[in-house]
């Protein structure tokens, strides 16, 4: 849980291959193979939900299964290649957000779910840079930040990058955005993506689900903004997606003006992810551009002409 | 903010005016007639959202109205009233909570949202009155207890009366109901009421119109638990309720394991309730029993029959 966000995550984990590599001591290509692929699972491991974290360390493999020469040459080729990736996830949230952002109109209402933005990311952001690009474009935007609990990635980061760019906000409870779309208040919704099933469902931060409801109940468009690699082409659907359970302590440690004040031996039930189903979502922001409903096809023409 | 909880606030008020009634020193019949009059529309522009302070303070105004005879007299009718209030308060907690009871079934997982127990009325509570009756009546129930941001009554108070009474519970964030219900671990959604609408939208703690939403779109039944005094027989429709709106010191005073983590600054907006519409409601429980809708004609015929 030190690096957070999908992309983030994969990037990260891609590093973390290439940092192991130079840290070995095997001196046979064979061996330092064999051990890189042991490593990669212990990784793949530590996040069940971000898919990006196993698309980059698979294209890591995919590299270190083809490569013929010498174990240095290697570990220098897989630093190489974490940076490319690096590079490459900074470019595709600039694609991306250039697309989301034709999305966004001057005087728009927003609502933000979770961290998407640069503290998310490689740098720029997903859903958080579409909204930073419609700045940049100088239309005037108003972004309700949802604080997101358990951790507050709203209240605690979003907050503080939407004060960096001198994008307006104010901060919401997470249950406050249905009543502030019920007055009218709200435009428009973005959040990003933890992972996506083919039929474009998708996973993203506990309570994208229900901010996604009441946006529908109120006309109010939903977008999912991801590079393409936060889709999972293994899974047709949702509900196949695994979600992790974190330790409870997030959910009661907590404390308003100094006091805590949750009853010792309390238990909580702790969440990380919740599944929108394809059917709340208006569009999804990809590098490619926004796709609208039906998903599937169009989420299966892109991979198949290659990412 | 000191009392919490329209039935409870609803006494308050009656008490409020006992207690200016016998500080009062004016000697004249007429002159503390026309004084308590004017406390009367100060206590009552103190929580405009909850309508039973209204209920009650109307109730004491008609005694008032009505009443002939020594000044002093007045006074300790004024305390008998309240006290007669606040005993009718608990009965028809106990009442409508026995017609609630019968909706629950051995093995119910149930979400409530903020605090409708002992602590919000004169004694067992609303929603949450109908729940312990259940578990008196021995059936085995399990309560997600959403923490219900910003005040967390549901993790600091209900999770407290919950483990007095003895029964299972775990906490979960605002945002966690939609997922566990899409997960199949919900049967029912139980919430209070601060002002209910003639056509049965209901106003009441914010995040239970989100709630509702989840509940509707996974087929789990909805009941908002209140005594007849929270119908507020002027208003026909959710829409002409005013609705608080409260410090955003109160969403912004958070810490997570003793740090403060939103950025100086920061600013809030903080309503206080929303409404869920009357079309998500699966019934309203009452003293007078379940209604089922459509509403309006059932909370009139009740209304005009004399609650």
């Amino acid at each position: 849980m030190t690096v957070r966000g999908a992309p983030a995550i994969g990037v990260t984990g891609a590093y973390g291959m290439a940092l192991a590599a130079l840290r070995s001591s095997e001196p046979q290509l064979s061996d330092i193979k064999a051990e890189l692929g042991e490593i990669a699972q212990k990784i793949g491991g530590a996040r069940p939900t971000a898919v990006n974290l196993w698309n980059m360390l698979d294209r890591t493999l995919d590299l270190i299964k083809g490569f013929e020469g010498h174990v240095d040459d290697l570990k220098a080729e897989l630093l190489k290649f974490a940076h490319h990736l690096a590079e490459e996830d900074v470019a595709l949230n600039m694609q991306l957000s250039r697309h989301g952002a034709e999305l966004i109109e001057d005087g728009d209402h927003i609502v933000h779910h979770c961290n998407t933005g640069a503290l998310a990311t490689v740098d720029y952001g997903t859903a958080l840079g579409v909204i930073r690009m419609a700045h940049e474009q100088g239309k005037k935007i108003h972004v309700y930040v949802d604080e997101t609990r358990p951790r507050l990635q709203g209240s605690r980061l979003t907050a503080w990058e939407l004060k960096q760019y001198g994008i307006p906000y104010d901060i919401i409870t997470d249950s406050s955005s249905g009543h502030l779309m019920q007055m009218g208040l709200v435009n428009k919704v973005f959040f990003g993506a933890d992972r996506v099933a083919m039929n474009g469902d998708v996973a993203n931060k506990i309570g994208s689900y229900m901010l996604a409801l009441a946006a529908v109940d109120n006309n109010v468009p939903v977008y999912s903004v991801f590079p393409m690699s936060t889709v999972d082409a293994k899974i047709r659907n949702g509900k196949e997606i695994e979600i992790e359970q974190r330790d409870d302590r997030e959910v009661l440690d907590i404390a308003l003006n100094g006091d805590i004040v949750v009853p010792d031996a309390a238990t909580a039930l702790n969440y990380a992810f919740d599944v929108t189903p394809n059917r709340l979502l208006t569009g999804l922001v990809t590098e490619h551009g926004v796709l609208y409903p039906p998903f599937y096809e169009k989420l299966d023409k892109i991979i198949r002409e290659g990412i």
